[in-house]
């Protein structure tokens, strides 16, 4: 009845769906019909989360809305609000974040339906919820306060702000909105994916994105943005004078190895990543601006290596890395900064599957012994 | 370059396993090659739990060493001993228990490794921690103490003593063992699959089964068994002097009127499901054994009925509801009783996955308007 297995389900259709699209071949990345290239640098995220969960691009008034919204979600619920302290001292940053967000769904008025309106709702809310949860919990395992947020910034600014403690420049806030923006959707990659199969049970939106999270977390997936980073530290901190000069030699022994080089190659795209192409110019404009281009210059160079060696280019992991270095983000949040930006989308893939549900329940292959016959544990 | 989409994933083979088995057609189910009326009620669950995770039916000195370790594993870890009146207070069960395992990471020594020997370690506490977060949970939102495990108990025989703070009857502990047993493992079901699509990351153990516990949550899936019980209590609430025999009428106006009876059906079998002949049996007994055979004798009516009007057989879910009823278990704790018993299936197909793993990443197909041009804010 069930063909052959295909592992990975590479190449298997597995949904439908009208939020984005991805031509392989091509390297074009679309939000609902809108080239990437069109909105990195034009669109703000706000603007995009409204795109993706509300279906077309907001008008002023329908923005202002969706803002405010946004901005009144800017609150840590009383069940996270009453165990951050103990979260954020013994779990890591995507442990917490699985941790607060399951906590989070106790608050939420609209928590037990799904029907549009309350999904669209929660949809908001918990995009609004991310970089609140993000900044809390790191000034919380610093023991220092987290400055109230801002009703006047932009979601990027105020998380920079709230990270940082301090208001961020205009244009880090900027460069951060853009990567908001770059990081939101992405077709079924394995954390939507995860989502929308927890989804398809009728099961709730907050299940479908903490079930999201734990499988960002995970290395092949969303984890590699700082395994990237910790790559570059570790090149540089054995090199000499001369880090740049030492990424060849570096990444090839790895290479030789059989190591994988984290940040690139891409199941789907046969060609450059179009969102690498922007992190890219972001890092090298931050990198200029830091006073210390080291890390693009080592990044310039590992990319080059990689693909005289490989043939695979840089991923959207592999330059978002050394942007979010040069804008003073810790490196174990950079995974968590992907999940404050890939919230938009999963929370609308959640009501879209909602929207035209059939259980996900696929077949599996029997590869062990058959027909055995059980011995009673006392003649065992 | 992806073929037509396969809503749902029906018949599309995701992975290959040798935890279970089906064959659809005749209504028999496997674990490990062992046909499961062999297992029913001649297996304990923490054979089952061995064999599953470790992949050969125990010894007597092997099965003793699980045991210990499973003795061992029922505590409440620090992070979940601090947030357990809160979450209790404030959660439903599912989403408490989605929120307590996500918790429990932070105590266990192995959470950031995938080695075969952390997980084979994890798997066995994560299977002793179920149930006792479930009686945890329990008794803490009626803000009762919960008694202290008995290590002279099995797995089921201690469960119940915990959720109901008095030694159970014998034959109740081997009944509900019974049906551990038959919930242990179902090959690519919603939540194990929603575990493997998170594991396929090289996300952790602990990630991938709060995935799996928001997925069991859907009414479509674990909350199945649940839906049941209600659908019982509400027609024998309407119905006069003999609640059997309104069963018909009611079954008949909902069906008509479109809805879905739950319990009944599976996209896997196309005959009966082979645990819902063990449950029955159950049922009846502990029907008989009651005094009130009432919601026993009102199950035979439904399936009468549903089987005649839409060629439906019950499905796993439909005499767990009775039989669980029967138990004293309260019916918000029905999922949760499933899962404590699946928690032994999705850490061995963790396990399986983690060792032989590919990225789970299947292509979609896009649905929504195409090349659209992105027009600025002031302009729209």
């Amino acid at each position: 009845m069930a063909d052959k297995p295909s592992k990975g389900l590479a190449d298997v259709v597995a949904a439908s769906t009208a939020l984005s699209d991805i031509d392989g071949q091509a390297g074009r990345l679309f939000y609902r019909g809108y080239d990437i290239h069109q909105l990195a640098g034009a669109a703000t995220f706000e603007e995009i989360g409204y795109l993706l969960q509300r279906g077309t691009p907001p008008g002023q008034a329908e923005l202002d809305g969706y803002r405010a919204e946004l901005v009144a979600g800017r609150t840590l619920g009383k069940l996270v609000g009453a165990d951050l302290a103990e979260v954020s001292a013994a779990q890591a940053p995507m442990e917490a974040l699985r941790s607060l967000v399951s906590l989070a769904s106790a608050d939420d008025p609209d928590k037990d339906s799904n029907a549009a309106e309350a999904n669209t709702r929660k949809a908001a809310r918990l995009t609004a919820q991310q970089p609140i949860l993000v900044a809390a919990y790191h000034a919380a395992r610093r023991g220092q306060p987290c400055p109230p947020a801002d009703p006047s910034l932009s979601l990027a600014g105020n998380f920079l702000f709230q990270l940082r403690g301090a208001a961020p420049a205009e244009r880090d806030a900027e460069i951060l909105d853009t990567c908001l923006v770059l990081h939101a959707d992405h077709t079924m990659n394995a954390s939507t994916f995860a989502a929308r199969v927890c989804a398809a049970t009728l099961s709730d939106m907050h299940s479908a994105v903490v079930a999201a999270l734990g499988t960002l977390k995970g290395p092949l997936h969303g984890g590699a943005n700082e395994q990237v980073m910790r790559g570059l530290e570790a090149i540089r901190a054995q090199a000499g004078a001369d880090p740049v000069a030492a990424v060849p030699g570096a990444v090839g022994e790895r290479l030789a190895a059989g190591e994988k080089i984290m940040g690139f190659g891409h199941r789907v795209y046969k060609t450059e990543d179009p969102r690498a192409t922007h992190l890219r110019q972001m890092s090298a404009e931050l990198a200029t601006r830091s006073g210390d281009d080291t890390y693009y210059r080592m990044s310039r160079a590992m990319e080059e290596t990689v693909f005289a060696d490989k043939g695979l280019y840089p991923n959207v992991d592999f330059y978002a890395a050394t942007v979010y270095h040069y804008l003073g983000i810790p490196t174990d949040l950079f995974t968590p900064v992907f999940s404050v930006s890939r919230m938009a989308g999963w929370t609308a893939h959640v009501m879209e599957q909602h929207a035209d549900n059939r259980l996900i329940r696929p077949d599996s292959e029997y590869i062990g012994e058959q027909n055995l016959t059980w011995v009673a544990l006392s003649e065992r």
